[in-house]
């Protein structure tokens, strides 16, 4: 290996970010519980929040607007202005939310960042983004952050071009098969995998991954074993 | 001087996007003029659109965020559901506007991309950003598109490094003088504005430029009259 750039995903991978969608959507179902049982209102949230992907990309404001139009459609227009007020607020409070380090994050950071340039490679809204990577004070350690609208073998190849290094030379460490791991393998960098508890379903993925690039860890200390130091 | 990029505002100074904002804020009015006269509730949507500037940033999702808000805040409550819907179906049509590029703006490109390294540099959502440049067909003349969070001296200081030039190495050639002219005038850069006929009141300045690093044209063509070809 001759590893250049370490690209970290952001959210679930350096801190906490989906059990905050999921408290988020268990009080979505909760303001319609009288409509729909709950399990029913997430199966029709998801399908709305897929459906319009293509058009408001990942983040939390696409998010807002999926539940506000999910919301519509399970009431079949019997909802009261309060409960889109609660939902608009339920959005604001989620783009509050305090970042909560994983745990060793800043200690395998501050291993590795006088080594090779660092960078935060991360989907979501652009703002607000920022803003966490700003709120988690992990800001001095990163050479920059790339938003990015999709991860696919497309978007990881102009990643690569953009950090003016060979796909060998990078290496992505990520809790999503599918958006962190796959596209990297898929065009010749390396990838270690960190399983984080929860994964939207969106970005799970059914196969086990077999590649000479490829590695598991259950921890982010465990990358360290894996990289010259 | 001795420019070595060029970048671009792309809403009002690319192609056409105000007059599309402007169109949808009729309508909105228009949803509900039983309630409030069109200038009222226009003063209301822009209260609340800066309110939420700070959490939302630009773009037409945070747009819709806001038109919804200032919906349940004038109707008080008495609003109807489908007046809701009809706000969601707004931005997505918003977000599905065609692309109407700006007269001449090809022509400009071409005759600078064998010169110079042109770059754009706009406000808005990511991915709204990066499919309106798709649509325009105007991708294949720009190194990198660049979507910034906020355009202040800050964050073209990090434009300016990113690119790794010197300041007074930039061009930014734009339509708002307090994003795309002053902060590059203050950080050492070339300014070029080119005023477009609506101009949203939030990006609005008082002063009179005035400065050797600037100039003002009324149409995109004069700018080749100022750059070594």
């Amino acid at each position: 290996m001759n590893i250049k750039v370490i690209a970290f995903d952001a959210d679930d991978t350096l801190w906490v970010n989906e059990p905050y969608f999921r408290r988020t959507e268990e009080k979505f179902c909760n303001l319609f519980s009288e409509f729909l049982p709950t399990h029913d209102i997430e199966r029709e949230l998801l399908k709305i929040e897929i459906g319009n992907l293509g058009l408001y990309g990942y983040g939390i404001k696409g998010f807002v607007l999926s539940m506000i139009e999910t919301a519509l459609r399970i009431t079949d227009g019997q909802i009261n202005t309060q409960a889109i007020e609660k939902i608009l607020a339920l959005g604001k409070e989620l783009l509050n939310e305090p970042i909560e380090l994983l745990e060793g994050v800043e200690q395998v950071l501050q291993s590795l960042q006088d080594k090779y340039r660092l960078v935060v490679a991360t989907k979501g809204d652009l703002l607000d983004q920022e803003r966490k990577l700003k709120k988690s004070n992990l800001l001095q350690y990163f050479h920059h952050i790339e938003v990015m609208s999709e991860k696919d073998d497309a978007s990881y190849q102009k990643l690569v071009k953009h950090l003016d290094i060979q796909p060998n030379e990078l290496l992505m460490v990520g809790n999503s098969l599918k958006s962190d791991i796959l596209p990297v393998l898929n065009i010749g960098g390396h990838a270690i995998h960190i399983p984080y508890h929860i994964t939207w379903v969106h970005e799970m993925v059914e196969n086990q991954v077999e590649h000479d690039n490829f590695k598991s860890v259950t921890h982010i200390q465990e990358v360290l074993q894996y990289i010259a130091l």
